[in-house]
């Protein structure tokens, strides 16, 4: 029915839960993350631009704001089913660009339908773009988890969130990167010290992998 | 860390929310359901014992309590990714089934592994019992469904849950689906006469199927 | 109007929370309670079926999946309330009794009423499944006070509640009971011994009562 | 503890629910309840005084704010099992008095006892500000199931508390009863005018009782 | 359209949370604080009569119970936008009480109209009655803030909160503020002796200022 | 102390409630209102550029994604407020600039402030971008309200909600807006014909304004 069904589609996504089970002093839906995503990515471009990266805002737009659209048909897949097997992990993206495919063709005009396909594919490749939206998605696992730690949560699914999404974005070859591990990630940990957790040590093991 | 581990548990499935996404007047989550279908089936038992057919309790039991722990692991995984394939469909059987496996191997002490393995294995066979667990599933999609369309929720998803529900509901051959048909269901479509959506026809529509 | 009414009832107990006014950092319904405790019973069972004691596994599941449905009617009445005098606890009984009795006679058609009165009777008496439902019942307890202490809730409700759940466990002569203690209880205790709140302390105290 | 202890017991009125287990667009917690009743007493009084009648307004604050402070002893008990007999709704009204008083005994410092005694007494009796204080504590249940039945919801309960409060307030003979019945109620009849339920009908009914 | 409009508004502050964006363990509805500050205000008078001070009941009813009914109108405006200069602070209340003089000639009958401007005027004057409300309303803030503190919120906007409330009422030369200072606060204090922020030191520093 | 006390501070925006008071089925947050605005337009965007408009997407992103950061300062102020008088209006605005620059100043490094000054800078000019943010932004209001209106919520402000944000987009001339008001409108005005309130009617008389 057009971009209208797209439009109202956004709003199940301020109703999807992320980190769905596990207990938490607050709640994030996936509308929530998409926001922070986009705003952390902005950031990050712009430190990769001060340092002489040209970044293509156009398509960093697109693939930050809409990473998680796919969750509207999925849910939000618990990350351990995720890693299960490299086969289900491969099959389950399968069927979400298989269903994101599906209601492009049903939903959006035939003229949008070259602009959707674009937007709405995997934006995590290996150009600047796609790594700076790892990168984003990442911290703001790292947030998530480190509020719940710096709060007492003791979940040990935060801890591993944590720890590897800090893993995952020191491998990560970008200035915006050298920036968090230097600047940003040392305020955090300061923040974190009065906490009956022990961030300050689980930083440091995870950057030392 | 043995049985400890497995009873702390089950106050994640408190925080799964079944049909994740979807505008609702009110939320279920999967401890709560579990809870109902366990108190349905004992009355859909009761009904076949009365009409002189033998239950097995203890597996009945077993199953109905049993029946969504996997989605600890997994989550809640919408119903349409669920029938996009056959072949994903089985695989996501075959995760959630590897994670429950996982879990017995790890926590559960050596003695009690063999019950652990018969509790948590899949329920919906063809005995009896299975058949009253998928009966009492069903009409717990018939009552959520029912209460959304009731209070005026035009999403498309409910109108669908409900007349899935019933489709799967007529098919199965037991004398509680027809004392639920002939007794239970009337009422509840009774009670719904004054919803701006006509519950009636779509009831009469999925039962014509 | 039939058993349509009881079926719909159901979903009341998803909207009744426990212990109502004291600062909990989670809520649970008594649905969701229900469910914990039908889990909880069905392994104290196997420990007990598997030291060689018999269950009646159709009483077992009766009286633990309806043991609060007479809340429906009462609410959750506090618990300070009920062990004011032995009078009004009696009185109470009494009423929920009565109320239950007024609801089957009004809409539990003619033929099923006596399996509705022998399933929403009071289920805890000295049978081995009497016995089991009250351990279940208490185990809750003591597992919803742990999060609470284990997160650093400072109301004495819930000292209060722990302790004296393990006392009443503890006086209860079952396999099951020593299982509990020996296997269950010292995991829980090593998990929250990171708490502000000296859990170990507490219960070797409620222990040697 | 002395005064802290009462000052802090008062925000666990914020955590006790209105009508528990009914199916409710909008929860209210008690402590919004009682910060109703006492704004609508002070407008009704205001009237009572507008036609000749002296109030005691300080015996009119005490009243209509403490009201319900015993629900932190005792919780909301629902309204049918109050009504379900004589001889409870008296033990229960004894053991909330019971609670109160041994709350002041062990609570209060001796200088001020005999005011929190006076202040938490029972206030709903025969003097203009004790049924100010009835009219105030119903019109709030008209206030509640009135947004309910205006925006669709079709439990029962709501029409019996909206018709019950209603024949309770007009068999109150003072001066801003008449108010209400000649120029408030007609214009929350007219608001409700394109509710699905018919909302005049109920309230005609009810004034004519 | 008369006094229903009014009285129908009221439930609006029961949506308006206090101290919005702030994480924190309990959120409060602007109709539970004035519950709230209604009960303390009470007490506080109460200790001034005990000290031969005369206190004007109607008019102590009347600003506690309205005294942030203008937040219907502009909401929860945060305290360091209001501190932010004198000039808007002026202008905030301007409007906000333009807009209750608004709400006043539109929907209140004539003859209740002086009754309402006196209710709704701006209560915090020199009088005794004035004066309680303030320490009241501070009072609150006192409570709100340390029921974070106590359970480890590190937001520094409670430790902001709970100082310059602190700062506020001891500036306050009443009876009840001596008793406030000398049999309430020391007992708070001591409560929060096991949180892991130093609240005792906080309270002496607020006090020494 | 740095990037990090911005990326931190962004969560408050999940806390701030939009439109506060009013009765809703569905709450949003700031946050999540942000992340819609950002993905309409995305969409307008690219309805422009396939019209021949270049579009600046750097500039796009950064006045979309930021254009309500502001309110973790001011909050959700009420629309009603800021129409009260231009003076007051232009006064908040300044306040709200003022804040976002002391934060600046305070927080963020000294190379990246001209960035931040420049992203967290008003961004609804008349450049095609400003104009893109002005319709997407009110685009949110209309289906914010129209959710409201479709499940049959009453409450005025909807509809002025509603007809105010279709009048301002209709006055604005983009590509973008022509598409919304021939290909998008209509679907959503069909899709609500089965509400209790007209909103075809709401809709044709604010486009003839």
């Amino acid at each position: 029915m057009g971009i209208h069904t797209y439009f109202q589609s956004l709003t199940d996504l301020e109703r999807i839960i992320r980190c769905p089970g596990k207990f938490k002093f607050q709640d994030h839906s996936v509308a929530e993350h998409s926001w922070k995503v986009v705003q952390y990515a902005k950031t990050l471009a712009d430190i990769e631009e001060s340092n002489g990266v040209a970044v293509d805002w156009k398509k960093l737009y697109e693939i930050t704001s809409s990473h998680d659209y796919g969750e509207i048909f999925i849910g939000d897949i618990k990350t351990p089913v995720k890693h299960f097997s490299l086969e289900l992990r491969s099959m389950l993206q399968q069927v979400e660009e298989g269903m994101v495919d599906h209601f492009i063709d049903e939903h959006i005009p035939e003229e949008m339908k070259p602009i959707f396909r674009r937007q709405l594919r995997e934006g995590k490749d290996d150009s600047v773009e796609g790594q700076i939206l790892e990168v984003a998605d990442k911290m703001d696992q790292v947030y998530e988890a480190f509020a719940e730690l710096q709060r007492g949560n003791t979940e040990k699914e935060f801890v591993v969130m944590y720890r590897n999404a800090l893993i995952k974005i020191k491998e990560i070859e970008l200035h915006c990167v050298k920036y968090f591990l230097d600047h940003i990630l040392p305020d955090l940990v300061r923040e974190g010290s009065r906490s009956p957790i022990d961030i300050a040590r689980i930083t440091d093991e995870a950057l030392a992998m």
